[in-house]
Parts: structure tokens; sequence; C-alpha cells
């Protein structure tokens, strides 16, 4: 399996009020250090979508120890550990300075056809490249705890922005998070750090389309979801520390 | 005059749909610029927030000859120019691989009491460390074109999110500029490439507040205004050209 890593600052637009580097630039972290491997090994971008596929995102999985604080200099690391003929496994591991592993990011991914917007089977000799474990069944990650019927949520709608769509033409990752955390009351958020997310994709979201962000909160759990048009995008479970 | 430099790599989310470097984040990096100049100058904001002040830009007025792309290595030049007691005028250039310049930003800078937040004599023992020219009068960047009372606009509303809050307690700069550029019709904006922006802030805004960005078009130029509660917190005028 072959290790690839980046190294990133943390600037002071990619950190929140509390300094320390934002949700969503985790995830953006995250998937660059994914498409710096493609790159060097010469299936990046420009190499996949010549022959009409694009590489999507099913699932994160995210452990916070500690988020690094503006200034710091992170090492993320990463590599393609399983693959099957649909899906990859994708871990990430961010190292601050003293070596201390401080973030860990799973993820699933697969490739879609760029035209029709459906899974495709995964090329050998993009996924070759990865020097990942062929499997018959990839490890799974668990699915993030549901809403139940009698859930009382509460709710915020978003626009989605003509920034929050990225060069693939549809809406960026990491803005998923960003709803999902901006529907919390900013005393909470001010008063609690973020420590697991496991958030899993539905459906896709559009430009010029309202989403609503629904939360219910049991406890230091926080279980989300997004809608859009009465259909689920993405659900997730969030586990928080009091500060 | 002492001159700064800083290297930014276009990464895929800063960059917007045409897959070049966004509107905000040309704001952050030339900001990012003065930051590290101050801090290696050694009077960064940890020197200034110790006293109890901290930098605010006024105005500032950008010039786009092009874009980045994703993936293009550029270099962002910064010099403190001016200076009299009150203000600071400050202009950055961006500088891409072939060294033509391609953006240039210039900006008015004053300092504030954080506390208090109203403007502060600029103290010399920060300002000398420029090495800028003392002036009378700091040369003044004309007026951006403001609304006038039979003028026509859309508008459109923004709640102002968690995430817009910098680690400085206030709404980030660039977030003015993603709320002037998406209360415009998304087929314009598919249509047209930006040239100049010329904006001036005139009042704070802060989190939980709900902001209008109202535009009006006359040809290929625009005015935009944020409003929060009936008073004009920053007017702007955009230039466009058709792709």
């Amino acid at each position: 399996m072959k290790k690839f890593e980046i190294k990133r600052r943390v600037e002071y637009y990619e950190a929140d009020t509390t300094q320390k580097l934002s949700l969503p630039m985790i995830l953006n972290w995250a998937v660059l250090a994914s498409k710096c491997q493609s790159d060097e090994l010469g299936v990046g971008q420009d190499f996949h979508l010549a022959r009409g596929l694009g590489w999507v995102i099913l699932q994160y999985e995210v452990k916070i120890k500690r988020r690094p604080k503006i200034g710091e200099m992170i090492r993320i690391q990463t590599v393609a550990t399983q693959y099957n003929p649909f899906f990859v496994r994708r871990p990430f591991v961010f190292l601050d300075e003293d070596d201390h592993e401080i973030i860990r990011v799973d993820s699933i991914w697969t490739m879609i056809d760029m035209v029709h917007r459906r899974m495709a089977r995964l090329p050998n000799d993009i996924i070759e490249k990865y020097d990942a474990e062929r499997v018959k069944q990839i490890s799974r990650i668990p699915n993030p705890d549901k809403f139940v019927d009698d859930d009382q949520y509460i709710e915020r709608d978003y626009h989605v922005r003509y920034l929050d769509i990225d060069a693939n033409k549809h809406v960026n990752n990491s803005k998923y998070f960003e709803w999902m955390q901006d529907v919390m009351p900013p005393e909470y958020l001010l008063t609690h750090e973020i420590t697991y997310i496991n958030l899993k994709f539905e459906n896709e979201i559009r430009l010029g389309h309202t989403i609503l962000s629904q939360v219910v909160q049991q406890g230091l759990t926080t279980k989300h979801r997004i809608m859009m048009n009465n259909v689920v995008s993405a659900e997730a479970e969030f586990k928080w520390q009091e500060i």
C-alpha cells in the first residue's frame, strides 16, 4: 500500500472563532491529500474525467482528539487500504509537529459515471496504481444513528450558494458539515467541542435549491439530517464534549 | 519600504465552479500576506492584541486581469506604502509563474481599540517597522458608485453563520464579497467574469444577524449594498465582462 503525505499550515481564514481549524477544512484537507496522491500516481482528475468518471465519497467517519490552532503545521497521511469492484476505503491521519495523531478520518469512496451520475466499476488500471488490498467486501463504517419518528428536531433552511458548488459542478462535501454545525445554537458551539462525526451521503444537492438542516440533541450526541424536497440528502451523528 | 512576499498554490476548495480562485479567496490571500509580514516584523497579532489594538480594513479596490486556475502557483507581494496617524495604504500584487501581474488589490487600513470598537492612533513603534512613507494625507481610493433613490434593486437575505465569524470575533471581510456575488443570478455569474471591485465597509456585522445583499445592474456595472437593520454595512461597485 502506497502511503502519501501532504503538509499544511493552518491559516487564519481556515479557522473558526476558536482559532482552530474549522470542521469543513478538516474534510477539505483530507480530500486534498487524496487528490495529490492521485495526481502523483498519474491517475488524477484529468485522467479519470477524460473517461467520464469521477470519484465520490459515500461516507466519512471523523475522530477528533484536538483541532490544530492557527499557525500549526500539520501532516496529513493517506493510503487506499482496501478495494473491491465498486468501493475503496481510505483512511487519513492528521499528525501535529510532535508526531501526535490529532485527527483520524475514515472514508468510503466510489466512482460514478459523470454523465448519468450513477455508480461505475472501478477501472483496474486506475485502482492498481494505489497498491490497495483487493478484498471481497471492504470493511464497513457503521451507519450513523438515524432520526426516528418521534424525535423532536430543530431545523433551519440554507440556500445553496454559488460558492458552495465546486469545480466538479456539485456541492463541495465540506458544506454539509457547515450546514450541520451551523444549525446548532451559537451558545452550544462556543461551549462544546466536537469529538466524533459519522456522515453518510444519500442524494446529491444542486445549485439554487434550498435545503433544510435538521438536528436532534440527545445529551452530548446530536443526530443530523439534510433534507431537500422531503428527500434525505445526508445523515450524520456528531459527538461533543463540554469545554 | 519593506516589500514582502508569500507563495500559494490554488487548491480545489479555494476555486469556484470555473476552476479559478474564488473572489473571497483573493481577499483572504491578500490579508494573509500582510499578516505574514507583520509576524515577520515582530508586530503581528499577538503583539497588537496585547495592547488592545486590532487592524481593520476600511476599503478595498481589486483589479483582476485573470483569476488563476487550480494548481497554479501564485506569489502575493505587499508593502505598506503610506501612512498618517490614522491610516495606512497597502497594495498587493498577485504574480503568476511567468511573472505577469494578474491581480492588484489596493487597501486602506486603520487600527481600532478592540474593546470600544473605535478608531485608534497608529502606534509609532508598530508603524515604523514597515518603513512606510509618512504623509499628511494618504492618497484616497475613490468611493464606489452609490445607490440612488430610484434604483431598482434585487435583494436576498443571508443569515450570518457561525463560520462567517473569524478568530477576531467578527465577520471575515471576504464574506461580504460572497454575499455580493451570490445575490447575482447564477446564469449571470456563469457568463460574466469580474474585472473590478471597489468595496467600502461602513458598519460591522455580528453573528446571528440576518443581512440583506442588494444589487442594481447597469450594463456591465453592478452596484452593491449590504444592509443590516436598515443601516448600510458596506457598499461596492463591481465591473464585469462577458465571457
